[in-house]
């Protein structure tokens, strides 16, 4: 940013000034043959088919600008998007963003945040093609992502079938007892509670998991129980975990859990917004994913822990 | 809707079953090979290009719920990401949508909203194929459009030279005039007090235009002005528009723009929001455009009405 632009507002610097500062010295990728400036973007879709999502953020609901930095909430708005393209089989491509923001925002603030988004982006090698700024009483940040499939057919959450592996690739249960560490304003657990402003979604995982024949797929935003009770209702299964699989996983975050007061077990099977990616897989698991179980039987939808209802919150809805 | 569900907020019905209210007997055009309910849609790209633009609208500052019906609102978000599809020579395919509102607020008025996106997108035979809902402090929408360019070349806004046409498709100042109505409280001109509240873009006009060969293209969302300003510093021309031309336009709106206390000439001249879509041609305009001015000289961008620069405000901004 220029120097002279320190301190500035949005409404200061004007709309369009503001969309030039936030679009200049980026590199699009080959596919994008038409980037942010026109009225809309055109991205490539050699596949024939375009993967398409969305996810909505809101300050004080879905982050919180006195723990997160603009930076952070750029990732994390584009993961979130990423990971549920992954969750179809398929690999990101192209992001559009709409940002509202009170006028009196420094512009500061939203070039850090299109920074991180691109940061993110870049993982994947995706771009930011478009976008659409406006006023808003508080933060809110949309993106929509499209990703292409390579030719593969989309991992659906309806086709896990009876004696199918369960398996995971990605982090569990560090977003939600991070989330505690911030809330009870404990320090320390560098990685756990930045874990849970900036979620690490297990890029590539979800074409490799389709390229394996994964039967059904999806990623862990509201909760590992109330992800996989979407895939059992989808497919009409029932999925038992095994709880020795995910010893792991709980020991990981077993320290900061106690600190925070909060029960690391529920962290990892009832926690979201890791996107961890989780399929299921009638032959072998693909490296990089880990078997946590099994599909047990078919009829009624259910996700149990070695074999019995998960004693806690299975997950998070939106109201 | 159900009529158990007749007063239910959407934190009282809950997240999973509000979506399956808004999802359930809505018809998906062939085109879209998964819709909602998945972690992600698959939209056809047969092109093997795909547009897509995205539009953010927040209460208040884009759209009033004392003055506009959930169900106009729905329109309204779809019409406007429509219209950017259009101007680039494209067609609607799919949209998905974002909408965040308080917890408290009736399922009804989001059945509504849905109701009026998928009247609208059903103009364009296109499809709402996924979204995400969320709880905020007040209702903010969020819509991405994906368009199909049916093989053509995209239409961009730096294509107009010396010797082009400058036309029109569509309403202008229409929106402008009902604005100024609604908001001095005056009742009477129906129709313009409509205009605002759900414009009316020229659905597949944009397409036309680019199989005419036109060398530029933009809709009119910031006002005429401003928007052909775009087009302006994006070609490196000087545009001049024919008062003469756009006299029926004004007169269209002159009652209600005098009842209201507003210049007519400056409501179809700056005003914005009604989606006409603006082009230049290289040759014959097809049928359903209307010459207004021509593209009279290269170098400092710059627009003109009968060779003089506009005495009022060329359109609006965010901030």
């Amino acid at each position: 940013m220029a120097a002279d632009d320190a301190g500035a507002t949005l409404s200061g610097l004007g709309e369009f000034a503001v969309i030039d500062r936030l679009v200049a010295g980026r590199t699009q990728p080959p596919i994008v043959s038409v980037g942010p400036g026109d009225d809309a973007a055109v991205v490539a879709a050699a596949d024939g088919r375009t993967v398409v999502c969305t996810d909505m953020l809101v300050e004080k609901r879905h982050f919180r600008l006195d723990w997160s930095s603009p930076y952070d909430i750029g990732r994390k708005a584009i993961a979130q998007n990423a990971a549920d393209i992954e969750a179809m089989g398929a690999r990101s491509t192209a992001f559009v963003v709409g940002f509202g923001a009170p006028a009196d925002s420094p512009v500061a603030g939203a070039v850090e945040l299109a920074d991180g988004m691109w940061h993110e982006a870049g993982l994947m090698g995706a771009g930011i093609v478009g976008g659409d700024m406006v006023a808003a009483p508080q933060w809110v940040i949309s993106v929509a992502a499209l990703g292409d499939l390579g030719g593969r057919e989309p991992v659906r959450r309806g086709g896990a079938r009876r004696g199918d592996s369960v398996a995971v690739a990605g982090v569990l249960g560090r977003s939600a007892a991070g989330y505690a560490l911030w809330r009870s304003g404990i320090g320390g657990f560098d990685d756990i509670r930045r874990g849970h402003l900036v979620p690490e979604p297990p890029y590539g995982q979800g074409a490799a998991a389709a390229q394996a024949g994964a039967s059904a797929m999806t990623d862990v935003s509201d909760g590992l129980l109330a992800d996989l009770g979407h895939i059992a209702t989808a497919s009409g299964v029932h999925i038992d975990l095994t709880a020795d699989a995910l010893r792991a996983d709980v020991a990981a975050v077993a320290d900061a859990a106690a600190a925070a007061g909060v029960d690391a077990g529920q962290c990892v099977f009832g926690g979201g917004e890791d996107h961890a990616l989780v399929a299921t897989f009638p032959g072998p698991v693909p490296p990089g994913w880990r078997v946590i179980g099994t599909v047990a039987g078919d009829g009624a939808a259910r996700v149990t822990v070695d074999g019995a209802d998960w004693r806690g919150d299975p997950g998070w809805q939106s109201y």
